[in-house]
C-alpha cells in the first residue's frame, strides 16, 4: 500500500484535483459552498426550538427554558445566516452576476423571514398534531407523535424550507427537504403549498412536487404521488422550469396508500376521497369517492393439500 | 442580524415559550421526557449485545468479550430504566395520575422482563437469519444479512421493543420502531406478533400494523401492507383505539412485492402465496396461489425507427 | 434494578456470550470483523474526494485543495486497506482456508484498483448529473443536485462499492449499498452494471437486482423494481446463487413510477418507454412504448352535498 501510496498519489491527485471543465467542483470558490452537516445542524435546532425539549440527548431542564430558548435563537440565527449567504454567494457566482456586494443583506433578510414565522409555523405543526392523532387509531398521545411520527417530521421541515424558498434562497431548502427524505421516505418539496391540519400516515415513498397546492386538513396515506404529468419543453427541447405542473387538493381530502394524481391542472375538489392505488390525471369535483374497479385476484385452490374450504373459492 | 437579534429576540423568546395551551409542550415537566437519541443510544447497544463484534466501529476484542458484555447490559438496563421511567412518569401526568410513585418499579420490571428475553429473542433471530440466507440468491454469507441487511435490523428492533410493548411502556416502543422505519423504511408496529423464521427482502415501504399476527416462516418483499381496511368510531366520531383491525397471516406463506392485505378479519391460510400487487380483504384458505389476472400493457410499435422485430407484438 | 444486576447478571451474560452452534457470532475472531461504521467513514472519504467542498461540515479552503486531497486519498486508502482485509479474512475463515496469508495482498489490490477507478467513476458521475439537470424541471443547478439528490448518492456510493465487487471483496460492498439503500431508500445492488447518463428521479423504492445490466441514459422514477422472476433450485431445493436473473435495460428508456420489470432474459429494447405500474415480465423491442390500458377509477358523485358539475361524470 505504502509503495503505491507514494509512487502514484500525485498522479491520482493530479487527476482528482478539481477540474475547470467539469459541471461541478468546477471552482475555486467551492470551499464558500454551504455544508450539508452544517444546514442539517441549524434544521435541528429549529425543530428543537418549536418542540422544546421533546427531540434530543439532553431535554431543556424547565427553569431555565427560555434562557436556553434564547440562546439556541440566537445561535441559529448567526449560523443560518452564515449558510444562507454561501448559497447566494454560489448562486451569484453560477450567474456571473457582476457583484455579490448584496449577499449577506440578502442572506439577513432570509433568516429573519424565517425566524419571525415560527410562531405561526409553531401553530399550524399544532393543528398537524391534532390531526394525526385524531386520524391514527395506534396513536396514544400526542407526544408518541412528536417524538416519532416520520409524517410529522416532514412536514415540520417543510414548513420551516418553505419559507426559505419562498424568501428565494438557493441550495438550502432542498438539502433541508431531502434530510427530511431521507429520514422519513417522504419527498416534499420545499416549494409545494400545504395547508394546516395535514396529516400523512407511515408516509414510505409519497412524492409531493413543487408546485402542488393542498388545503386544510387533508389526509395522505404511504406511497401517494401528487406529481408531473408530462414536462413542457422550449424550442431548444430543454425543460421549461418553473411551470405549474403537480396538482391542487381541496380541504379535507383523503388520499389512500398508493394513489397517483398528475397534472399542473389537475384538482381534487374538497371533500372527497380517493382510494388505495387510484391513478387520477384529471380533475374531480367536491364529495367525490374515486375508487378503482374492485380488483378480483385469481385465486387458485389447494393443490399441494386440499383445503376444507369449498375449491375454486374466487376473491370477491 | 445583530441589531435585529438584539431588538426582536425578547418577543420571539416570549412568542415561542413553552405555552399552557397547546397539545404539545404544555408541560413544565417536559424535562422529564425520555430523549430520542439516548433513546437509540440504548437501542444500538441491545443490538450490539445480540450480534456482538458484528457493528459498530471498534469490535469486541475476543479476550475480553465477556467482560464486554457485562459492561454493556448492566450500563444499558440502567439508562435504558431511566428513559422508561421518564416515558411512565409523563403517561402518569397526561393521565393525570394521583401519584407518579410506582414509576421507576414499573420501569425496572420492564426492563428486567426485555433483558430476560434477550436470549429467547437471539435465539428467535437466528432463525430470521438462517430464512434469509435460504430466501435470497444474492446472499453470500449470513455475516453480510447481519451486517446489511435492512430485514434483518428492522424485525431485531421490532422483536426489542415488543418485549417493552408488552410490558405497556409508553412512547420508547414507538421511539425505537420508527427509528428503525427511517433506517430502512419498513414500518412495523412494536405491537404485531411475528413468528420465528421472518426474511423481509429490499424492504422499503413495508407497513405492518399494530394488531397484525404473523405465523412461522413468513417472507415479505418490498411495498407489501399489512393494514387496516376502516376504522371503528365511537358515537362521538372518535377512533376507536385498540381493537384488531390488521390481518393474520399463517405459517409459510410468501407475499410479492406491493401486495396488500387489510382488515383485522382477514386471514391468509399457511402455506399461501400471495402475488405482486395484489390488494385481498378476504381471508383466504390454506395452499392458496393469489394472483391478479395477469396483466397486458398495451406496447405501442415502434414510431421513431421501426424495429426489426414483428411490429404490433403485443406482451402476453 | 442494581439487585438485580448483581444477582441475574452473570447468568445472562453466560446465556449470551458467543455461541458456537449459532450462525453468526460463532467465531473466537469476530474482533477481525470489518466494523459498518468505519466502512461508512470510508465510502464518506470516496465521496468527499469525489465532490471536494460539497459534502460535510466544514468545506475544503481552496488554497489548499491539493495538499487535503492527498491526505484524505492516502488515509482512505490505508483505512479502507485493513477493514477490506478484515473481510477477506473472515470469508477465509468461513471457506476454511488452508491459510490467510494472502488476504493483506488481495485487500491492496482491491484498493489499488478502485482508487485506480476515481478520474473514471468521476467523469461518468459527471454525465449522471447532467442527466440528473436535463430531466427535472425542478432541479435549479447542478450544485443542487450533488448536494441534494438522493438518485445521485446512490448511483455514486454504487459506482464506488461496484469495483469493490467486481474485485470479489466479500462483505463491505454490500454494507457500501445497504448505507445509500438506508439514506435514500433506493436499493441497488453493488453488482449491476450501469452505463453513464443515468438519472433516478425522487427514488423512495426503487430495487436494481444484482445481475441488471443497464445502457447508457437511462431514467427511472419512484419504486421502479428491475427484479427477478423466480428462483433456480438445485437438486437438493437450495437456492442456486449467482446466476443471472434482472433484466437488461437498454440506451435512452424511461421507466416511469412503480413499473416493474422481472426476470434474466426480459429486455428493454433501446429508446423504449415503460408507462407508470406497468408490470412486464417479457423482452420489447427498441423504440417501444409500454402501457397499462388506460386505469378508469369508478367516481361517485357526491352525496354529502351536490357538486354543480354533472353527476355520474367519469373519469376519462
Amino acid at each position: 500500500m505504502e509503495r503505491w501510496i507514494k509512487k502514484h498519489l500525485p498522479r491520482l491527485v493530479s487527476e482528482l484535483s478539481p477540474c475547470r471543465n467539469c459541471p461541478v467542483a468546477n471552482t475555486e470558490k467551492v470551499a464558500n459552498l454551504p455544508g450539508q452537516k452544517a444546514v442539517v445542524e441549524q434544521l435541528e435546532n429549529l425543530v428543537g426550538i418549536l418542540f422544546p425539549g421533546c427531540h434530543g440527548h439532553a431535554p431543556v431542564a424547565s427553569e431555565s427554558a427560555e434562557g436556553v430558548l434564547r440562546r439556541l435563537l440566537a445561535s441559529t440565527a448567526r449560523q443560518l445566516r452564515d449558510q444562507i449567504q454561501r448559497a447566494f454567494a454560489y448562486q451569484c457566482e453560477v450567474e456571473h452576476c457582476a457583484d455579490c456586494g448584496s449577499c449577506r443583506e440578502q442572506a439577513t433578510a432570509a433568516v429573519i423571514t424565517l425566524l419571525d414565522q415560527l410562531p405561526a409555523i409553531r401553530s399550524i405543526l399544532q393543528e398537524d398534531i391534532v390531526a394525526a392523532y385524531e386520524g391514527d387509531p395506534a396513536a396514544r398521545s400526542t407526544m408518541e407523535i412528536v417524538m416519532s411520527y416520520p409524517g410529522l417530521y416532514a412536514i415540520t421541515v417543510q414548513r420551516l424550507s418553505h419559507a426559505l424558498y419562498q424568501a428565494h434562497v438557493p441550495l438550502i431548502p432542498r438539502v433541508m427537504g431531502e434530510h427530511a427524505h431521507a429520514r422519513t421516505g417522504i419527498d416534499i418539496h420545499p416549494g409545494a403549498q400545504i395547508g394546516p391540519g395535514f396529516f400523512i400516515d407511515h408516509g414510505t415513498g409519497v412524492v409531493i412536487g413543487e408546485t402542488a397546492v393542498i388545503g386544510r386538513r387533508v389526509k395522505l396515506y404511504q406511497g401517494v404521488t401528487l406529481g408531473a404529468l408530462s414536462f413542457a419543453k422550449d424550442a431548444q427541447g430543454h425543460l421549461i422550469k418553473g411551470i405549474k405542473r403537480h396538482p391542487n387538493v381541496e380541504d379535507n381530502v383523503v388520499i389512500y396508500a398508493g394513489a397517483t394524481i398528475l397534472g399542473g391542472e389537475t384538482t381534487i375538489g374538497h371533500d372527497s376521497v380517493v382510494g388505495a392505488n387510484v391513478w387520477l390525471i384529471h380533475s374531480v369535483p367536491p364529495f367525490s369517492k374515486v375508487y378503482n374497479q374492485e380488483p378480483k385476484p385469481y385465486i387458485k385452490p389447494a393443490t399441494a393439500k386440499p383445503s376444507k374450504k369449498p375449491a375454486g373459492r374466487k376473491q370477491r
